[in-house]
């Protein structure tokens, strides 16, 4: 069996080979600059699913945001163990930001087991408490989404941004509806598509970029 | 906003609309048995992508081989950390298997460097090189699945199934064509698709079977 086994020389090729779908399946298509076409190919790359042409929405100025913030030791707020492992963490430590997923800690479970919540709802309350610029990245629980967007509202949350890619079939689409009627930075994926796969894929390629 | 902020209700939801979803768009759609219908309900449930109605490929006998080599407290090898951090460990703890990612060991780095492989693959070497039934589950490098079928196919690993859902645009589709060639017992998804949200969903599927 003969294959490519230089990992450079596969990321390359994949992306030449997404462009070149681009051009055969929507020739019309045109990215806006060259930070969403960044971020947008690296959601095919990671999904091998094209519609993310269409369903990734990308706010104005969000992408200058987040880098600003990353830029400031920003902390990325995760809602999954997965999302967090798929951020590339050598760049976020070189950056000297921070990294956290609350979901899963003791005490994070216990509060939400006695306010009768998600954990990852009590695990943004949690965060909302920490000191410092704050990016969520949930590519999992619409909960999380709608207390981010519910603490911002009632002024209980600072946060620079969000990737809102919740994937899923109960509040998925709906929480990400309400996250583009705030004023809050987002980069978001239109109906139940999503995942914390694509979630860490749209930070790494601003980390990329930068 | 109101919202479902129960996760059980939520979970079960969410499996209902998928139901309801393939009822509509699938009228004519069977599963094959229960274990393939969990199976491919959950993949769909991870990504709300039905396309995998359709490109999940399951080999007879792959689900029991795998439920019967986890009683026997076989070691889980996946080829990402974000794989590894979706599966249900406490599932596994409770049944006695070991899970592991060796893809960002100090030792896995050095050892690809030198041979000019990927450290997908040098994983793959070294895990092939301990104890016990081995059951890989790969989201994300068709390098790794085809060091896998490598040593197979030369006697040099002994697998009791492989999860082989690589996604992406070099070497993904071919890598998973050949898997299906071989005697291994396999889960996969034809074509580009995939990903490690997906791996550890399957296995997550199986766990939750047990």
């Amino acid at each position: 069996m003969e294959y490519i086994k230089n990992p450079m020389m596969i990321e390359t090729k994949s992306f030449e080979i997404i462009q070149g779908i681009i051009d055969e399946i929507r020739p019309e298509y045109k990215f806006k600059n060259e930070l969403e076409e960044k971020i947008i190919k690296r959601a095919i790359h990671t999904t091998a699913d094209f519609e993310y042409l269409d369903i990734l929405k990308i706010s104005e100025g969000v992408v200058e945001n987040i880098i600003s913030a990353l830029k400031e030791n920003a902390t990325i707020y995760t809602d999954t163990n997965m999302a967090l492992s798929g951020i590339n963490k050598r760049r976020l430590d070189a950056l000297g930001c921070k990294y956290k997923c609350f979901v899963s800690d003791e005490k994070v479970a216990d509060f939400a087991k006695q306010k009768g919540i998600t954990r990852s709802m009590a695990a943004v309350e949690v965060a909302a408490k920490e000191e410092g610029k704050k990016i969520f990245v949930l590519g999992n629980a619409p909960t999380a989404l709608y207390k981010v967007i519910e603490m911002h509202n009632s002024k209980e949350l600072n946060v620079e941004a969000v990737v809102g890619v919740p994937v899923g079939f109960v509040g998925a689409a709906e929480s990400k509806d309400e996250l583009e009627k705030t004023d809050i930075p987002y980069i978001i994926s239109k109906g139940r598509k999503g995942g914390s796969n694509l979630a860490a894929a749209i930070i790494n390629a601003i980390l990329y970029s930068m």
